[in-house]
């Protein structure tokens, strides 16, 4: 496996944490009455090495890719959706486009492999990155869904998918049909969890396609984990290209004293993997919402993350984070511009 | 009691509700996945009479006013920072104040009585409406908080406190010491709970403030209630003007047509009077924040009121208000700006 990716993240800068704390205090406002906003403008001091942190470049990429399981007949949804998905993000239809819009961010999208390849009148476009690995992922219930070297082309693209470019909260999104499957299959395999309590019904499979999806993880489980295995192992069998790709974005961008903020159900599967294995990752992210997915609230919790928001969503694209976008540009702004007592005239308690 | 807070809340457009119903149904996404945020367009739809409702005009206003309630010694801050938070607020560096320039929103602050007089210099300035009704109300342990007369005055400026001008959604905050009092001797009213299930910390009083605070709440109650009490008889003998003024302001702008965003736990004692007074006024209420004062989060499931966020918030003024317009924003944003499948051409389940 690349040695890049056991490379240890940034530490926080401690010094900036403890003055943004100070500051805190100072605020007119009752100690502590700012609940979580207070701590991410504290985490965000110690990202920026700077004691009042500013929110400025947000950045937001989808990375797309088509899954090999889809042939269990385990979507709602026809494969070709994926390809489709990747036109209406470049267009600004999807609801990750909105979003990046709404709070200005700089939005771009990473084809790593669709089963219908991308019409050549798309080359060009600035939001479009068309770097196909393959066009999807083998079948894991049949084989291991990538070759080693098409997870390592996954996991650079990640990690390159927006570098030479000042980034102050980066934001994973992702699109693939049959991916909270890949995504359930690598909950079950890192954390030891039974098919039946991590299996959803992704984008809203029926009864039956549920059943289908369950035997697929049992399936895919049965012929790859041991308990033995890296996770690196578990990513190149079960996982997808866009998966990949959001490891090594997130491990790369830690690395680089790069914030992510996590989105839902796919990004969590991402995230876990990338802390796996790269632990110090941990400290460089941010966990947005609770997806209605089953079982992202339980993942979570092993994961001792506390996300931002519960709205019931379960889109996937980034969504989910890219409506948190905006609590912690509140949080950041209030941080900074909030009068502290000594520059309002207001008694302290 | 005046016939216009019996008056009935307009009814929200249904045939508008019905289309954005259908509209959601068909935008590229999978049924339901934006959850709550698919509701909140739905709403809107609802009290803008508008399949695809916008919002452009968010009107902040903060009422502001002492309590008699503080000779009790049941605030953890000086009664005079009423009065120094209004300078606050007029020069914008008060939380309220970051995040309504934050969203754009509309802001003021109306002062309708601080122990300590406003200082002359202010007369004139935009931002603020000076119409102070007393000194403080009187203290509600030895006589009623209002008379009759003061009572009407306070509602009739939060009815007034925004006409003609066009709003969205209106934001409801408060300022006063020794509010949370008030309003939580105001819920054990309503709600029969008793004072140790309802009477929290507010700005962070010690326990053996917390034990005055206690007392205070139930010398209110046995000098006032009884079980044929009506709502404004409540409201006079336990309120404070910004609370009348925040009652008003419902009741008022739910008749125009016009939601409110319902903040914390002060706020929710003037929305659950509103109701109580005018039950039709609950189609226009949406409710921000769960608060981390004690007993928020019981008083809203008492009421059916589901909270969109919950951040350890508890500083008032409006500020969890606050901190959810942008959820809003991205719900209508969604609902007017992503495509449907016929647009993009995407493939349904």
């Amino acid at each position: 496996m690349s040695s890049w990716l056991q490379m240890p993240a940034m530490a926080p800068c401690a010094q900036s944490r403890e003055l943004a704390f100070e500051r805190q205090q100072q605020l007119t406002k009752p100690l502590g009455s700012l609940g979580r906003l207070e701590q991410l403008a504290i985490d965000f001091a110690g990202f920026q090495k700077n004691p009042v942190p500013q929110l400025k470049h947000v950045v937001i990429r989808v990375f797309a890719a088509d899954h090999g399981v889809v042939a269990e007949d385990i979507s709602a949804f026809p494969q070709a959706v994926t390809a489709q998905m990747i036109y209406n993000f470049v267009s600004g239809g999807a609801a990750i486009t909105v979003l990046a819009k709404q709070h200005g961010a700089d939005f771009g999208v990473i084809n790593l492999g669709t089963v219908e390849p991308l019409s050549e009148s798309l080359n060009g476009i600035p939001r479009l990155v068309n770097i196909p690995i393959a066009a999807g992922t083998e079948n894991f219930c049949q084989m291991p869904a990538m070759t080693h070297q098409q997870m390592e082309k996954a996991l650079e693209a990640g990690r390159d998918s927006c570098i030479d470019q000042p980034i102050d909260c980066f934001v994973g999104g992702e699109m693939g049909i049959g991916n909270t499957t890949s995504a359930a299959a690598i909950f079950c395999a890192l954390l030891g969890t039974s098919v039946d309590d991590i299996v959803g019904r992704g984008t809203g499979i029926d009864d039956a396609g549920l059943q289908r999806k369950r035997n697929a993880v049992q399936c895919g489980l049965d012929l790859h984990f041991s308990s033995d295995n890296s996770p690196e192992e578990i990513l190149r069998c079960l996982g997808g290209f866009e998966i990949a790709a959001l490891v090594g974005a997130y491990i790369g961008h830690a690395q680089r004293g790069i914030p992510s903020l996590i989105d839902g159900y796919i990004t969590t599967a991402a995230a876990l993997l990338a802390c796996r294995i790269c632990p110090s990752v941990s400290d460089w992210l941010l966990f947005s919402h609770c997806s209605a997915e089953s079982a992202h609230a339980l993942v979570l919790n092993s994961m001792n993350a506390k996300p931002l928001v519960n709205l019931d969503m379960r889109l996937g694209e980034g969504s989910g984070a890219g409506v948190a976008i905006s609590l912690i540009q509140s949080s950041l702004l209030l941080h900074s511009q909030m009068a502290t007592f000594a520059e309002a005239g207001v008694s302290e308690s």
